[in-house]
């Protein structure tokens, strides 16, 4: 059977051009031959340790550092989370007392709860920590800093004196993040001299003196800020490598439907494994431009920030926030629905999904929890609203606030189903119902004496709200996507398609903040609907083409089910085989254990 | 720190008798102390081997095997499942071929894709399997019947000739189901007496002649009914067991919010928090009382199959189908989403949390793909709705399609927010709701000129209505659980706070049905949104009572986070100590792999 490409037929039906989709999807010609010849690509986990001196290290200090780091002669962990304290950083425990007889920092875990937990690599490996640490100058309180402590001797990588390091044991998956050193780490009064604290933000002087400097707090942002529109690629990455396997796999796969003899109907031919697969093809390409728009987002946040210019930045911060929360829930549960959709064989490991899967639902909350993220977008979505009356000009993914008046008037026109796949039609149905929402939330806020009593009790609407406004920046990048001149046959009227789906799928599904918003009527949903399942037949014949314009080796998929050539039985069977419990016919134990149980009386061979 | 009860304050908040909770919980005070007593419960694959036996094989037949198999003399497997088909049963490929000559059958796989594939146990302990083959007698294919087929030997436990075994490999998680033995298997030619098919429902003379029994092939759906509506209490168990621990980590985590030094926030007071977690609370209830029902509807089952009353059997199927699906999907995703609210601890191996839900997850696939099941409740749906012309009156869980005109006529009278509170107002609603969305879907129907095209066409709608349905029992059931007498202070209150969120979740939930098919307007949803979160801070001063109701020891949670005492990070520090990579302080391959490269130049013990 080798060599045969059992998915020939569906590749065959393709109407589009997958040279030119690659490179789409790839994000440019260029882009696409990289990543064609380093085709193995893995889900990194966010490296911390360099950037962070980059952003919070003096000039000298770099100079010192980073040579050091870059060149392996330290290995160094960026330790902020404590076993009672992740996303709220100001909660930290652990302390930087100034010691100014010595000139030395004291670094101590004052409670239990103050132990470091969870910093990658810190376990068994790194020799230094950039560890954050409420800073203490003659009992004062000065917030949380950075400083860089030595954990390991760099002769023979023993912890050095009252440093308790260790790993925090077993984590979700078989194999995934039990391979990374997450560790624990407990700091005894342990000294560094006072220019091992991360001076480029403030400084402590030889007299004790805390002097915050004037380099802008808001550069250290940056950081944030790249990390998670990082995470945000990394979301279209994970969430198409399980759409790939799925969708594949539903070409191979038959079940019921025989008639008379012949061959059963492939899974994917049904309607109920199409409105839950190919809302996920559409999410996958919608989160991968959406990715790219908030690439270049960033790299003009770069520049400004560099020119001193901050006036992006709020912007920069709700949008990754909110595309990190979003993009990442989806992939998450995207990833555990292809699995699903795998039936019981998505459950095998040789699937490669449950590996896939627990890899990735960490992304949901690490570098900012993703309700938390949500809220944070909210209160930005809040302040623009209230701004509104001083005549402010929102800008950006909330421009359309500005039109909040004549949003609340709206009604959507749509008479017959095809006029949901006008672009404008749909964006205004989305801005409608977003902008409603939070007016709606602005509102009920208003009416609370205290406003932090209010959020908290409105909270669960907040989320809501920020959600429709985060749906709304990923289908209008999309379709700004689509206004780019995308050349090669098909190929634009395929994404247009995606496009499509991704709209009225996320309309279909979150229809009741549609209607209670009374942006459409019952029977323009239901005329959303309609369009929907035309368009799943449309996508259908392009299915296979379009997960293989994700341009994945067998290799990077690492999964029976997904494999290119969907020769997928003949692999399972030998892939179980590799298993060490089939070596022996006999298994470990029986002899002990189950003989004993059947030998009793009755001797013979067979029954 | 040992014997304190951290959530002592939690507990005293609790405005009823948790003992009598206790006893409602478990179904009876008998039930109560018998389950105290043997507090040890595990989330069981469903044995089938021996009830197939007993459904399937002649009282000869039973008389021979079940004494062996009870006495485990023999170890069986039962042995459906192949690499290339799964639900559907019809699609087997492995046959059994009668020898006329010989008075044997002849078990072959004439394709890879015959391979039997996860039966439980086949890999390399069962003796002998129940295998599932397609009868064939004179080339004519008579369809798939069971038959007896000895594996190994008694003696020496070696594959018999023609018999080829093996495990199928590691699967999702760490332990989980990598501890169940799923094997594999293939026939070559393999010779059974012909007494060893299995006889009760159809059998094969020495001549060649197949004779249907007269045993009413529906006795054999009993077998089905029993397992499913076990999968259903089961699911009550899975998810209350989540939600337990996640309900007493998020009183003992605390995060943001502290003011001028006080304690930072407990996690289980922010209403994010308790919009994720109490409907969950409540759905485990609701599980669990819909579970008792089906579980007195089997047992009343029963007795009429006993009788040959046939009359509950179609609506039996339909019950445990839809409930399987709609419990195991509900307690799936909510054990997910119980990890999540741990926060990052929640992917730590000894919270519970990652081996609760790799160990719980088959159960959508397993005994009916959850989807499937859901579209069989359809059918039963359109079929009582298309009976309703000829003046069948609908009964049981379908008696209020009896009512559909009037039903298609309703307008909810919700005024206040407190209407919602009306178990009528509620049931109603969810009524019409599930009415008017099948009335929909046949009334789409009628418009195919062949129907099973327009089903597959409306799948996901039917899909959608099936879900309506089947809410509409759980809700139902809630209720009239509460108009039993259930004495003990405060405990009726309590339960019929969770009904009613577990309702008006739900309704917030699919709020896009109940407004597309104008059942309730958009106001009304809102002031269902208000009172659900009124009852939100209802039940939190009760939450952490409303999961020791559950009765669960912490042996039983085996979850660091969900302790009963609370006592939370000292024990999730001590459980990381127990990693074996903690047992030296220098990793395994450090001085191969990571000392050359940080021994360069660089030679002093500190920076």
């Amino acid at each position: 059977m080798e060599g045969v490409d059992h998915l020939a037929h569906e590749r065959n039906k393709a109407q589009f051009d997958v040279a030119v989709m690659k490179a789409v999807w790839a994000g440019s010609r260029d882009a696409y031959e990289l990543f064609h010849r380093f085709s193995r690509l893995v889900a990194n986990d966010p490296e911390m340790f360099i950037p962070a001196i980059k952003a919070q290290a003096t000039e000298e200090q770099q100079k010192q550092w980073l040579p050091l780091a870059n060149k392996m002669k330290i290995i160094g962990s960026y330790t902020q989370t404590e076993l009672g304290h992740g996303s709220n950083v100001r909660g930290l425990e652990t302390t930087a007392t100034f010691d100014p007889k010595t000139d030395e920092f004291v670094l101590n875990s004052p409670t239990l709860t103050a132990t470091k937990w969870w910093p990658g690599g810190l376990g068994k490996i790194a020799t230094h920590a950039l560890a954050h640490a409420r800073l203490i100058i003659d009992d004062k309180d000065y917030g949380v800093h950075g400083f860089l402590v030595q954990l390991r001797s760099l002769d023979d990588h023993l912890t050095l004196p009252g440093i308790t390091i260790g790993d925090i044991g077993m984590k979700y998956g078989s194999g995934a993040y039990n391979t990374m050193d997450n560790g624990s780490l407990i700091f005894d009064h342990v000294r560094i001299p006072r220019n091992q604290m991360l001076m480029r933000l403030s400084q402590v002087t030889r007299e004790g003196k805390y002097v915050p400097s004037n380099v802008p707090r808001q550069l250290s942002y940056g950081t944030m800020v790249y990390v998670r529109q990082k995470i945000v690629f990394d979301a279209s990455i994970a969430l198409s490598r399980a759409v790939c396997i799925s969708t594949r796999y539903s070409a191979v796969r038959r079940q019921f439907g025989s008639h008379n003899g012949s061959p059963e109907t492939q899974v994917i031919d049904y309607k109920t494994q199409q409105a839950r697969l190919f809302p996920l093809l559409a999410s996958a390409y919608a989160i991968r431009f959406v990715s790219e728009w908030l690439n270049s987002f960033y790299k003009d946040l770069l520049q400004r920030l560099e020119a001193k210019d901050f006036s992006t930045l709020p912007e920069a911060h709700a949008c990754t926030a909110g595309l990190k929360s979003i993009t990442t829930s989806v992939a998450a549960d995207g990833i555990e629905e292809c699995r699903k959709l795998c039936g019981g064989h998505g459950y095998l490991t040789s699937s490669g999904l449950p590996e896939l899967s627990a890899v990735y639902i960490p992304a949901c909350t690490y570098e900012g929890d993703n309700v938390v993220m949500l809220l944070q977008v909210a209160r930005y979505l809040m302040k623009t609203i209230s701004q509104l009356k001083s005549g402010n000009k929102p800008v950006g993914t909330t421009a359309y606030l500005g039109r909040a008046e004549q949003l609340m008037q709206y009604h959507s026109d749509v008479l017959r189903a095809e006029d949901w796949l006008k672009p404008n039609v749909v964006v205004e149905a989305f801005e409608a119902r977003a902008a409603r929402m939070s007016m709606a939330c602005a509102q009920n806020l208003s009416k609370f004496n205290n406003p932090e009593d209010g959020f908290q009790e409105l909270s669960a609407d907040l989320v809501e709200a920020a959600t429709a406004h985060c749906q709304l920046i990923i289908v209008s990048k999309f379709i700004e996507k689509l206004q780019q001149d995308i050349p090669g046959k098909g190929v634009k009227e395929q994404l247009g398609v995606l496009r499509s789906i991704y709209a009225l799928f996320l309309l279909h599904k979150h229809i009741g903040d549609f209607l209670s918003t009374d942006c459409i009527t019952p029977k323009q949903g239901y005329l959303a609907n309609e369009q929907l399942r035309s368009l799943y037949s449309q996508v259908r014949p392009n299915a296979i083409a379009l997960v293989d314009a994700f341009n994945y080796t067998d290799h990077f998929l690492s999964s029976v089910l997904g494999r290119y050539d969907g020769n997928v039985y003949p692999k399972l069977y030998e892939e179980a085989w590799k298993d060490p419990l089939n070596d022996t016919s006999i298994p470990d134990g029986f002899h002990e254990y189950v003989q004993p149980m059947l030998k009793q009386p009755l001797h013979h061979g067979r029954l």
